[in-house]
């Protein structure tokens, strides 16, 4: 099995929860001394995975993992969607000041676009990526609830604070971070990985 | 180790050559009853033969082959790439009558466009993506080489009539299918697959 794998990812939500998905599977993260300039140009999640995982092999010549996460809101057309973490910047649905960190410019602009929706479903997605060479593996996780009408909680990163997962009535960020791992998109894509990682030689 | 795989493909040059590169393998490949309408909007390979995958997983429920592939001309800022198949009908360089086959109206637009051109390196791209369910593996080969002047052979499918391989004096469609399997990016790709699907319980 493989024993090494360095994050294509300088996120530190995305790191922290990484890490945890990882211990103890025998699979040791590496982080990037640097981070590399990589346009989030494809038009999918499956497409912008693919692409960190192949700039930081190409750079760094070695099996990584890259992943991309976002909320999918069917009553949005799927927005934020692949736009979620600069989904504040975008001019569809009108450019949110960037006041406080971008997460919170991200939520403001999500909830004004939501103002008097029903219809509230969403889920989140992650798409992970490893490139060993000129192959690799992939898997994709999902977690189904809905948009809640204001933040709560503080844990987790992102839109977790208005995500509800289906049948919990906690937001995604009252979670404790071992409750998340559990149910989360994020969890549920490495898991996968990691089992098909683990037949691998 | 994986059965059986479903081709995510009705293309019948592209089913010859998987079926002649999985020959033996241990994996035993089948064919869609019917066409599958996949939308290939895709901006890159990767992303075309995940969504073939992805659709006849969904149709079929069971462990799915997609491929993309496709020449790439640097000097005609990548053209034909993603559109190889259906490249003769693009505005694009200037729409070329359907006359005789698809095959051939491409290789007359990419001829013409060609024309009097010194540059002219290309490669042969395969992306092939296994859908296993909400994971699976994925591989790419590349083809180095040059486009000719002229059509040459009546092997192969596609552009392989104008395609030299590197340190080759034989066009694609020169080569004995056994030769064509040894250097083509689909011989690479499926080779490099079938290395982890074989990893596979």
């Amino acid at each position: 099995m493989l024993s090494r794998l360095l994050l294509a990812t300088t996120n530190r939500g995305k790191i922290r929860e990484l890490v945890r998905l990882f211990e103890g599977s025998g699979v040791e993260l590496l982080l990037p001394e640097r981070e590399l300039d990589v346009e989030e140009k494809g038009g999918s999640f499956f497409e912008n995975a693919y692409l960190k995982a192949k700039a930081y092999y190409e750079a760094f010549r070695m099996p990584t993992l890259g992943e991309d996460s976002g909320l999918v809101v069917p009553a949005l057309e799927g927005y934020p969607g692949i736009y979620s973490s600069r989904f504040y910047s975008l001019e569809w649905g009108g450019v949110e000041p960037l006041e406080g960190s971008r997460d919170r410019a991200n939520i403001r602009k999500l909830l004004r676009l939501m103002e008097g929706l029903q219809d509230r479903k969403a889920y989140f997605l992650t798409c992970a990526v490893v490139c060993l060479d000129n192959a690799g593996l992939w898997a994709e996780g999902r977690c189904y609830g809905e948009v809640l009408r204001e933040p709560r909680g503080e844990g987790g990163f992102g839109y977790d604070p208005i995500f509800q997962p289906e049948g919990y009535t906690k937001s995604m960020a009252e979670l404790r971070p071992e409750e998340k791992d559990l149910l989360s998109h994020r969890g549920k894509a490495i898991r996968r990985l990691l089992e098909l990682l683990k037949m691998l030689k």
